[in-house]
């Protein structure tokens, strides 16, 4: 059956999920690669860089799981990137170049007006100002079957959670303190919500959590 | 040198160090037990009941280290008891019998006088009223030189934290997602702090991180 996952979201020892004062410098803000860094060393990474020679263990496995059974993402504008008020112009096509790792129909929450963007590689961002209730309903459409990924960033896996939305999730703990930036779960109760922790995995420089609704 | 530190202190996935609704019923508040079950299967805690055949892996070193070369604890009220207010009498004598695990002085946080309570095996409790910062300088002295443990609970683990006065943690982070409770960290910066993950050890029930005082 098709779910709506979160997969391979990062976060530190002390829940943040993203670090704090996010610009173009900093698109996962300060600090924020630390809590990517069991990613940035596996193969998945490695060949969207078009290197070879990363790591074939428990994170490589985790991060290829994250990528399978796909057919939609859901991201926030932040995650998509910088730019914050309307759009001056069409320039900024993401963080990720010509042909985004996506590879699917990818569904950016906004509040204003853009027309689709079609990218290399089969990935289209089409923007979304009616609502995460209406991306999630077009994600599902366009997944035709297959899962529905919501890539994050914080607020937005947040803001499923709280409307009961998401099925499961993924998250890798590494081993680094933030101290500061954009708490996954701060205020939620995540027990209330009906989650469990189904799966708790170590990979080589992250553990990896897995959660999901009780049935 | 001697540290004080706080070791095989036991958090959930989100954060929590004990369960809501601690009373006589719920010495770990409700569900807390949950977080300890990896403590509960290891040789270190089924030698304190009297019995054997407990887990010698990784989970049960850890154990037993938390409990080396400690020579005084320190212990907020809730820790030692369910009582709240003045004592009503001296009948009682802590959560765990008449050989409490501890061997060396334990220094009570109380608003309450009371005279020292000497146990079988070693432990005796004397109960500080005159704040966190003299029961750290009594501990320290009756240490003579081995590490103090802070013991908990959290509140009592957060305000040392604060007052920087902890060297160290051992966190052994279990897989339940407890929703509420007493939060370990909320508000708290680490990393302003000054500490640093030295280190993340799989077990076979929890994952023990070890958090140490930048040098």
């Amino acid at each position: 059956m098709s779910k709506v996952r979160v997969s391979s979201f990062s976060i530190s020892i002390d829940g943040f999920g993203a670090g704090a004062r996010q610009d173009l410098q900093n698109p996962l803000g300060v600090r924020g690669p630390e809590m990517f860094s069991w990613f940035f060393q596996t193969d998945v990474w490695k060949k969207m860089q078009g290197e070879s020679g990363g790591g074939q263990g428990v994170d490589n496995q985790m991060a290829e799981r994250a990528f399978e059974n796909v057919g939609a993402w859901i991201l926030g504008r932040n995650m998509f990137g910088p730019v914050r008020g309307p759009w001056p112009d069409e320039s900024w096509k993401g963080w990720w170049g010509d042909e985004p790792p996506y590879h699917v129909p990818v569904f950016v929450l906004t509040h204003h007006v853009r027309k689709p963007l079609a990218m290399q590689g089969g990935t289209t961002f089409h923007f979304v100002t009616d609502g995460a209730e209406s991306a999630l309903k077009r994600a599902r459409e366009a997944a035709a079957g297959k899962d529905v990924r919501i890539g994050g960033g914080v607020s937005t896996i947040r803001q499923y959670l709280l409307a009961g939305q998401i099925d499961e999730m993924h998250l890798a703990m590494s081993p680094v303190l933030m101290g500061e930036g954009e708490h996954l779960f701060a205020g939620i109760n995540l027990q209330q919500l009906g989650f469990r922790v189904a799966q708790s995995v170590a990979g080589e420089n992250a553990t990896h959590i897995l959660i999901e609704k009780r049935q």
